[in-house]
């Protein structure tokens, strides 16, 4: 199914939906989620925090979102992270140039191109206002990230344009407290703000997003040394470079010199697991390797975890082997050491500056992926399916009197308290069985309950499976037990 | 114990510390979780999306922080969210006049005090700048309000106050695509910003917080008429008001008249049951009912839920009654009906524009009490213990080898690899037994799993108790399911 598709479920059944949308100054890039968008959002993380930060050991910390200038003195953000923006000279309409660019000539436009030769190319290609065929400024650099001042006084202070600048912050004292060693992995999952020209596309390009970003820091003399390693090797990657495609183990991936090392296979294997069990198709994703001028200035090896769908690939991750960029600017700025014992190659403990690979996730990408790849058109039943995972469904149980009748109503409603501490159940008996079953469905809900004349008698119950509309009888006693195991995270 | 050992311990094992703390202009009222902190609030969310959203059926969102200015046009916080300031005249620090007032003359100022009869009292009791004994200027307004700017164009906005606008603005769609009868409740936990002028004790007053507010919308007519009161009638409820302390059960607070009616006693019956499962001291804690000039303006019934610390009372969450304040305003500035449908009182369906009750509770000040609460110095045992309850730790079973030898390590690390994608376990082999049974102690870990020789031979390990420090012996095939058992949610 397509983007429009899935924006029409979202919006009718409370997905996610616009922020302050009764205002004519709602502004765009900013979007709510509904009761089912948080459900999926929090069993979503959920899975993160098991598949990736449980099973790695990783720490997870939740900073602020408000960070002092300093902060992003340090970062390079005050003075580097901005787009390049053009004016309408008529209008006063305002674009981000290379996109506007790319739009015209149809071409993809390389992240790090100069204003100089942006602009020589409007020129080249007399690129004028969309609106209103004004010509257009020369290009200019926009700040993305969003001021605030602090106290009486309006000290400067900015909403953090990435999660993991409160990671760098907080290294020292971390590794300290929680008694580290290297490699650490540090993870967050939390808001960002980016103050986007053309924000567009619900979930894909926001203003104000959520992030699930890892931080691994480690000794770049021991890249090759992970214990764990064993554990993924025979994981398939499917990695896409400027030698083409490769579908391969993570060992051999190494072996071959397609990942530089043990410890970045042995992330993007982590990931790769992660995303597997999320429904996503993996047949339709890859792990492209970013050519130098795509990537982020401080990036030495870069990859984008992407994902194929009805807007073409879209990136989910983007991994980064940052080096020592982000300590190294903390510590000159701060003065604060951040270097770290680590045990030498055999000649006894040294003092290490950590370098860091990076896993920057966007969750309402993910979101937006797993429910296209999920939905799902039963032309043969005349139905739309949203095939989630089990464990990822928002509303995981349907609780539905089959009949009107007093005693059975009576006993569903029995069931449903039974099950509604220890499960999202949903409590529905208006309509016919048949359109109760259809609004379960497109929401992604596994099971649905019936209580029927039978159940009075003999204490059991109708569990139907979303998928294969099949129905097995269960008894009362043993309903929730069994659902909890149907649902549980594998 | 008290405010101080609470904050070493905090500090010193990672539940929270300042944020941007390496530089010199951090600022004051931010504070990050650490590895501790993060797993003891999400797992309190946890309870408290189980205690009360999924018990009472409300419906939970997540909505935009940044929020349009209309909104804070309709909702009055931009003309009245403020506080009043004084400056000095000679040093130009900046007070909240009503606090300074408070401190100097040791009493407590009313919330709604006046400009002018705060600057009398200034005058009256010839009060100074506490830095310089400057003279002060007169009482002036200080918006608590974060501003920023949107676009290119830099639209006016703001980082919302309290997530409750979130609700309020999104009420109409959710009403209808959730198909929604009165009354129902609309629950959001996400973080809110207010510039303090005199941010302080570390969580208690803060600039950026995570709230957990319920709006219940209800038909002003039918306050009574609430079918799930008899689950919670015979709660036990403290309640104070200007009459002394009352300690009855919700449903003869209602015939008593000591709760104006059923739907509020519901409600406080539910967060009383909430919050007798954090392990907060029950016996320490009361529902003051505010004096007209405690109450926000819009307020005509409203309680604090407050508990006893070495701080004073500390008011964790604010219960009031705010009639149709909210979503009149909103109808109001965006001309969007917000009326629904009602069963009248016999009579058919009506509209009705609905009444608001909320329960607005403040995350870190809850978090703060339940570990000074549970922190016990055992003097017997000569150790500091973090009495949590179990499901709610955020570390919660440690893995410890009893001996270091080759064969016990490898099959402690194999206990802990079984355990460590369902369970926060730790795994430590570093100092005396005792020493680890310390440090697990004190960070609340109640179960602590040793393996030693006898492992090696039967295959069983110990479970020890945090709080009675007795040893059980388990099968290892058994151990996962017991301390699932265990750790499980009442
Ligand atoms: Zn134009
Ligand atoms: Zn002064």
């Amino acid at each position: 199914m397509n983007y429009d598709a899935v924006t029409e479920l979202a919006l009718s059944r409370g997905f996610y939906f616009p922020s302050c949308e009764i205002y004519a100054d709602a502004q765009a890039g900013f979007w709510e989620y509904g009761p089912l968008g948080v459900a999926l959002k929090n069993r979503y993380i959920e899975l993160w925090r098991r598949e990736l930060v449980r099973r790695d050991g990783m720490l997870e910390i939740d900073g602020s979102q408000i960070m002092s200038k300093s902060v992003f003195i340090a970062s390079g953000h005050l003075d580097s992270f901005n787009d390049p923006i053009v004016r309408c000279m008529k209008c006063s309409s305002v674009y981000r140039a290379d996109r506007l660019v790319g739009e015209v000539i149809n071409t993809v436009v390389p992240e790090r191109i100069g204003d100089e030769e942006l602009y020589t190319l409007i020129q080249k290609h007399n690129i004028r206002c969309p609106k209103c065929n004004g010509e257009l400024s020369k290009v200019s650099r926009f700040n993305m990230m969003f001021k605030v001042s602090i106290g009486a006084d309006g000290s400067e202070a900015y909403l953090r344009p990435e999660t993991c600048q409160s990671i760098f912050v907080d290294f020292a004292r971390l590794f300290k407290v929680m008694r580290c060693k290297l490699p650490i992995a540090i993870a967050q999952v939390g808001k960002s703000f980016r103050n986007e020209i053309a924000p567009r596309q619900s979930l894909i390009r926001l203003r104000e997003f959520y992030q699930a970003e890892i931080e691994v820091f480690c000794n770049p003399k021991r890249l090759d040394e992970i214990d764990r390693f064993d554990e993924v090797k025979d994981v398939m990657l499917r990695i896409q470079d400027s030698n083409g495609m490769h579908e391969v183990t993570a060992s051999s991936a190494v072996s071959r010199g397609i990942i530089p090392n043990r410890l970045i296979a042995y992330y993007l294997a982590l990931l790769n697991e992660f995303y597997s069990k999320t429904g996503i198709d993996m047949g339709r994703t890859r792990f492209r390797r970013l050519a130098d001028d795509e990537k982020a200035f401080y990036a030495t090896v870069a990859y984008d975890f992407e994902v194929e769908t009805s807007l073409g690939w879209l990136e989910l991750v983007a991994c980064n082997y940052r080096s020592d960029h982000d300590l190294k600017g903390h510590m000159q700025v701060s003065k604060e050491n951040m270097e770290v014992m680590d045990a030498d190659d055999g000649s006894g403990n040294s003092k290490v500056l950590p370098h860091v690979f990076e896993l920057s996730m966007g969750v309402e990408r993910s979101l937006y992926c797993i429910l296209e790849h999920s939905l799902y058109e039963d032309m043969e039943n005349d139905r739309l399916v949203l095939r989630l995972k089990p464990y990822l469904a928002p509303i995981q149980v349907g609780v539905l009197p089959i009949v009107k009748k007093d005693e059975v109503e009576a006993k569903a409603k029995e069931v449903f308290k039974m099950l509604r501490k220890d499960i999202d159940a949903f409590y529905d008996d208006s309509g016919s069985i048949g359109r109760r079953y259809r609004r379960l469905d497109e929401i992604g809900t596994p099971y649905a309950i019936t209580i029927d004349r039978q159940t009075l008698d003999d204490g059991t119950v109708t569990i139907r499976d979303r998928d294969t509309m099949q129905q097995v009888r269960v008894r009362i006693d043993d309903l929730k037990d069994e659902l909890l195991r149907r649902l549980k995270m594998p």
